[in-house]
């Protein structure tokens, strides 16, 4: 297997209520029946009904959870950045579960969850190089 | 908030097995402490333990579920890969959650649990445009 992913797709109650939240959050999609596809950088995002994911996927449908055991992290510029991008999840219909603050790292960072509880850390890590289309970098941490 | 994907995290039991288990499947990361880091492409899968992960997000932990809700995907350029890639996550101590078949696009798909239930997606999808390093274009579906 290739060291990449090429889709994240989100099981998601209301396809509508989820698109129009990552739109208010900036994003532009394409829908396709009930599937909405956001180019992200060289992969894509795509909001499905969760039912239908599920068994697609082949296992049991359970309630959403609390933690569903995956996070997904948009790192951004400054810790400015960090801020308003937490306010604008808020105000687009999201939910603070973590206020931002300093991290261990040197960094800044918190959490929300979007409609469906999907979690997405927002982070200023200043020892992750971002380029000027926001493609991540890690550094070579001197370990194996 | 820009249209793109930094860092999966992937909460896990024991990051030793999860790390052996993306390593077989031909993954190479670096390991700090307890984490471990994968580039892929322009952004990183991270392997982290599933604890620290809810901790850090501000969510009450609850146990592992069949369906987190979300699926990752890896898209491959034959059907023939599909299998051989399957195949190998079973062999590396997946799990093959539906076995390969024909999907509804014209393309052919299965998917497969890593150690921790993590869910993958294992595609070939004709109508989604893989590059030489396997980054993937949607396509213009001519709809908003």
């Amino acid at each position: 297997m290739e060291q990449r992913i090429s889709l994240v797709t989100l099981g998601v109650a209301d396809v509508d209520r989820s698109r129009a939240f990552y739109e208010r959050m900036g994003w532009s999609g394409q829908q396709v029946e009930q599937t909405v596809f956001f180019q992200t950088g060289t992969m894509a995002v795509v909001l499905w009904g969760r039912e239908l994911l599920a068994s697609d996927a082949g296992v049991s449908l359970n309630p959403p959870v609390p933690f569903e055991g995956i996070a997904l992290a948009h790192n951004v510029r400054s810790a400015q950045e960090v801020d308003a991008t937490l306010a604008a999840a808020q105000g687009a219909g999201g939910t603070i579960t973590r206020p931002a603050s300093d991290t261990f790292y040197g960094g800044y960072a918190g959490y929300f969850a979007d409609p469906d509880g999907h979690l997405w850390e927002v982070a200023h890590n200043p020892g992750f190089s971002l380029g000027p289309d926001g493609s991540l970098t890690l550094p070579d941490f001197g370990s194996s």
